[in-house]
């Protein structure tokens, strides 16, 4: 049964890039992180030029992307993450990640880089990493990953003020405060 | 006086951006380097749908970007940069470089990433690094940095066929093998 308030899914798509852009703008802002949203890839067919600094692009398609949406560096390390939507309530479909984006992931891995996924699913935000994802696609035959294993082996990220999405912090205990994980307050 | 085989400016940029595809994609086929181009931004002021899944731009104009085109991850390091082709043959002019860009750059180093340009000039590509570039813009008036400083300060890459541009050999030299530089050959 569809959530009313959550009927408009192109909107709320925007309303994680949204709270996401601002979060970073804030790291970057405190210098605490510097990541970005990559622009989305787009083809263009056919341009006009006004004059020589304004090109009108008159055709243009949304083409895909192999990589993740958001990249950057926290404490000199390379950080690469997608953030989805997840509109069902009880399991978060792998259709979400194209197969190359899978490849990628595991590329990310073993080059020591940190990759994970923001997932927001039942009105909350997880971290998943990319580790567990690739473990997870490897073991089980599902197409989708049950929300028992979100919550189970996902990292909660607390929505806040400023910033809005403090996952840095997530990041912090996941990856650089081994084994201390659950004991970290903000 | 303009070299007549220089002349398609605008060719000129597609060939450097094109060598470094052909570069990274090499670099991932041999697991070296996860680099990659980030898609030009552009501002989409007009769509039209033709089904669920064709979304055809009708009217779009590029826009700036805040960070460099390249960026990606080289053993664990987070590495940016950017390429720069240079028509003077005497100078290589700092107008080529955004102020954002600049704060970019030295965040990225103060961030303990790698980060540096390609400077395509005088038929010689040259890796100059980042920290060279912001000590250049804080300690001169010029405009432009001098031929001889980039030959001095740069660290040359040669052009090669497979891959076509190694510069992942020469970060190594320089941000890797630390007082080792110009006793690597490859």
């Amino acid at each position: 049964m569809p959530n009313k308030s959550y009927v408009n899914y192109k909107n709320r798509g925007m309303f994680l890039e949204h709270i996401l852009n601002d979060t970073n703008q804030y790291y970057l802002r405190e210098d605490k992180a510097i990541i970005y949203k990559k622009p989305t890839p787009i083809k263009v067919l056919n341009v006009s030029y006004r004059s020589r600094k304004t090109t009108i692009i008159n055709k243009a398609v949304f083409s895909e992307t192999s990589t993740l949406d958001y990249n950057g560096i926290y404490k000199g390390k390379y950080i690469e993450f997608d953030a989805k939507e997840c509109k069902s309530k009880t399991s978060f479909p792998l259709s979400n990640i194209k197969e190359h984006q899978m490849i990628h992931i595991k590329n990310i891995l073993n080059h020591g880089g940190i990759v994970f996924l923001i997932i927001f699913i039942c009105n909350n935000f997880y971290l998943f990493d990319g580790k567990d994802l690739i473990d997870f696609v490897n073991n089980n035959d599902r197409k989708s990953i049950p929300i028992e294993t979100i919550i189970k082996q996902g990292h909660i990220i607390n929505e806040g003020y400023i910033p809005r999405l403090d996952y840095i912090s997530v990041v912090e205990n996941v990856y650089f405060k081994e084994n201390n994980y659950g004991e970290f307050e903000k």
